[in-house]
């Protein structure tokens, strides 16, 4: 038939280059302005993961400059190991193309494409070519490259090379050109803030046209790299054991031991033991029955969870808190890291906080901040298991507002840290609805939920509380004048029966006949503890108790007393002087304090 | 640096099939059961754009069969052109492979992905090889092949080949086998139901573990198959222009005409005009410099949108019509077919349907059908464009209800039909946001949304007034009992009253002293066309008007008269007899007539 003919002259090949410079969306190049995200993003998440595997504390500088109208630089700088300069062209130049891509461990990168594809944007939209700088060491020069890709073959294109002093001693520059806005500007900063949330040991440094913005670490300590580990037993397919097993020259006994995770001696003799083989056979001689009998028995064998300690690196609670409190100012956080656990076995951990209050908005849905792998997630919420997730809890019994997502001042941070993060496309936006991930996911969102219960209902106790005294205590005062009217005596100081009521810690200073006298009551339900101010003209040399010291300013003596008073303890001090002056209480919550002055 | 010259050792090439065989859920293989739906669905896509191309009327075959406790064998058989045997290996056993990528105009393969991705995980969950059989012609035999792909190089592995007897004279069959379940068995007869939907020219037949489902098509024509087109100069980057312009040995002026869709020479001249270059340059010999402001020229210059008629192929609003009521019982239903337009320079077309009652569930969201180049879209439908669009429009204007999406008996479909749709991942599951496709798909919505409410608001008057007309009529025969009571009358016939106000036709049969009179009255607000059966033993030689014809049947004569009233009028007709029989009207609703015999 004449028409298969016609058709096959048509069929041929199609470079990975070709096949995502015509789905360049899949790769988070949808539009100029987000493309300039995405390749920072990229370029960021290399240098993080480089600084990682050579235990280096990341500096990183990121810069976007308009160089013509519509035409920006954008240029990411690391102080990493660098790349040796045999595989630069590869690494920028070439789809496909990485160090991680083979191993199980949690990376950053993992796919060997993302900052191959800004080149390819680059030279489609502008035809320019990126620009590499790379140097290994201070003993060698640095290098100097300018790089294309062949689309037609995915293979590098190396305009120029060239040897050339940099002052950085290691460490490695990416400059590329493409047609964008400045209308990611927002996006970029937020980012590059969520970046250094979940990188605490990290510092970057951002010059946006010319308008610098610096994220401090909070952390000195360089995470320790994650190390691979051999596939799981409980994870492995039919295909790749035979693949495995077709390329080794051990015995059966030996191969199950040395390829895969968690395969001892013991745990070997019991899988060749169910799937009646022979231990001392060579694998490659075993055929396709034999291989499904021995999978088989690897799946029916109960072997303990592949060593996440190892492979797998989560921020850590304290770490995730710390990071939110720098950069989103909350009146409660609380963080959770799950155990480990395993999908297809693909190690993996979920970690996840609760914030309130603050600066977070009154009004609308909750702020989500989604991350895998210490990468913050910006684009395709909704499709995103996480969010899926997190509609699904119902926030109404943990004290908030839901219309699908919940509602109020509050933020949800989750990270997904695996050896496999399941991504929903090459982009990298959204992961995708694994049974359980969700399950952990949700599972850690109640946990926090019930946190978060707390410490709304401690909240709303209390406000109670104070509403109600507040209410007793207004009329207080007019009940003692009213009385002191009746007795014709002068009005009496209410204050001590209003921090009674109040529940508050209230100090009290007056002066009579020569003598100074403070008197601090703890009306509190909580021991507290408290440091006293008093600055006066008066130098107190009889005080009783002593000041713990004594600053004397331009004549005047502040006297600095510190105290601790339990639940509904008294303290008082006296000396001789004139009175007058201030008194101040600091270490207390401004809140639960009331300073009386008697003296004014 | 040592570290650098460690990590390079680990870096190195991954090949897209290793890609593809870690990141398989981007391809659809999430998990056995939709590997299942995605494999039928990649193969039935490839048998209809094969049988377009070829101008035959697809008929294709889908069987799954259970071969072990886990294991399922899908076969896909069509009656297409056939695949010459030397590119059977690359076709099935090759990602990226295939006819369609390089070409401008609708297909629902574009990437040269799908099919062998199903190769690739059969053999990564079962390690067996597929079988293909194809013929292209009733001269030479069928060539059946057993196929692997080499993960390692994504190179075909070709296990055995054969020339064997078919009986098809041309056409291509598959085999694969995996584990999976039956589980996804109703969503994959939804999934042929659909594709039965928008391929009303496609039989497809079924055979599900022995159980046969046979879609039959509603249209015997071959829809046209849409012709390639050259790039529109408004949709071409600068890096692709480059590489075209590298590529070509002609003059300027040639080059634009020949190379792009809508140049023609005066377009071609204005362009190197305002180029500021000379139209009788070899292309080839531009550089960057003179290719941007070619690129920016081309931009500038008024071009007409691409013809889409050749290069699309919409299904038609008759056509989605046929198709939705054959395969899902509907009282309403509107189909809109847009004009085309262009995004990023590829032309679209979107058409939409909405439906209503019948058998549609009258509770819960309403039943939303996607389909990309007349492909279902199945799964991921929170993260699609055409959701986002139908849930952003206000359905409460039309008379629905809505949380989120329109709820009620709703059917809501939307085809997007493009030359390169934009999907959020190689599953193709989910269209992206593109603010140009969404606009068309909320413009389409909101027809569509006014028809319905038009619809919905005649039908709710309707109810109304038949609601009213049923609250009076069933007062009326008791006044009429009671007046008959108190003037001493027998009961009077109440029914033409009911009938004027009820606003139906009324057939009323009557026989007093050897005449039998029957009168007809339309009472509503149209002309109707009916028939009148009157059965009786009364020949009625003397009728008048003469029946249209007369069955004689045992001893009774079934006397018949066509009819047609207009809104308001009567009819009447007498005959000398002994009354009795029955009497029918047929051709009107059985809502709006109204037959009353006096001789029962």
């Amino acid at each position: 038939m004449v028409v298969a003919e016609e058709l096959a002259k048509q069929q041929r090949s199609i470079s990975v280059a070709e096949f995502f410079e015509k789905n360049k969306h899949l790769l988070g190049f949808d539009s100029p302005t987000r493309g300039v995200i995405t390749t920072v993003k990229e370029a960021v998440d290399n240098a993080l993961d480089a600084c990682e595997e050579a235990g280096v504390l990341p500096d990183i500088f990121v810069a976007i400059r308009r160089v013509d109208s519509d035409v920006f630089r954008i240029t990411v700088e690391d102080n990493g190991p660098g790349i040796v300069p045999e595989n630069v062209p590869y690494v920028f130049g070439k789809l496909l193309y990485g160090s991680r891509f083979h191993q199980i461990r949690q990376s950053r990168g993992q796919q060997g494409i993302g900052i191959s594809a800004a080149v390819l944007y680059a030279q489609l939209t502008t035809g320019t070519p990126a620009v590499v700088v790379s140097r290994t060491g201070a003993k060698g020069p640095a290098h100097r490259f300018e790089l294309m890709i062949r689309t037609e073959t995915n293979e590098p294109d190396i305009l120029a090379h060239e040897e050339i002093d940099w002052d950085r001693m290691h460490g490695t520059r990416i400059e590329i050109q493409f047609r964008s806005t400045f209308a990611a500007k927002k996006r970029l900063l937020d980012y590059l803030r969520y970046t250094a949330i979940v990188n605490p040991h990290a510092r970057i440094t951002a010059d946006i046209d010319g308008e610098v913005t610096i994220f401090e670490r909070v952390s000195g300590e360089v995470p320790p790299c994650p190390k691979a580990i051999h596939p799981h037993p409980h994870g492995i397919e039919f295909g790749s054991l035979k693949r495995i097993a077709a390329g080794s020259t051990q015995t059966l006994g030996e191969f199950l031991v040395s390829n895969f995770s968690r395969v001892g001696k013991k745990t070997a003799d019991e899988i060749i033991g169910i799937a009646q083989l022979k231990p001392t056979r060579k694998v490659r001689a075993l055929d396709a029955e034999d291989l499904k009998r021995l999978l088989d028995a690897m799946q029916r064998v109960k072997i303990p969870a592949p060593p996440a300690q190892q492979c797998l690196s989560p921020i850590g609670e304290d770490l995730i808190c710390r990071g939110l409190e720098k950069e989103i100012q909350l009146d409660f956080i609380k963080a959770r890291t799950r155990p480990s656990t395993v999908f297809s076995g693909h190690s993996f951990i979920i970690e996840a906080a609760i914030g309130y209050g603050g600066r977070l908005p009154a009004e609308g849905s909750a702020l989500i901040l989604r991350f895998a792998n210490r990468v913050p997630l910006l684009y395709q919420q909704g499709a995103c298991a996480i969010t899926n997730c997190i509609s699904e809890v119902n926030w109404k019994n943990y004290g908030l507002g839901q219309q699908g997502l919940p509602v109020g001042p509050v933020l949800i941070m989750v990270h997904v840290a695996s050896t496999n993060v399941p991504f929903t496309s090459e982009s990298k936006d959204a992961i995708a609805s694994i049974p359980e991930i969700e399950r952990e996911i949700v599972l850690v969102l109640q946990e926090l939920g019930r946190e978060l219960k707390t410490y709304l209902s401690r909240r709303a106790r209390r406000k109670q509380q104070d509403d109600r005294a507040r209410a007793i205590c207004s009329i207080i005062p007019e009940i003692a004048a009213k009385v002191s009217e009746i007795v014709e005596l002068p009005p009496i100081d209410t204050s001590p029966i209003e921090g009674r009521i109040m529940r508050k810690l209230v100090a009290k200073k007056q002066t009579t006949e020569g003598r100074v006298r403070i008197d601090v009551h703890n009306y509190t339900a909580q021991e507290l503890a408290f440091t006293l101010y008093n600055l006066s003209s008066d130098e107190a040399k009889d005080a009783e108790p002593r000041p713990d010291f004594v600053d004397a300013l331009d004549g005047e003596y502040n006297k600095v007393w510190r105290c601790r008073l339990a639940p509904g303890a008294a303290w008082q001090v006296t000396y001789s002087g004139t009175g007058g002056g201030t008194l101040d209480l600091r270490g207390v919550d401004d809140a639960v304090k009331v300073v009386v002055d008697l003296d004014v």
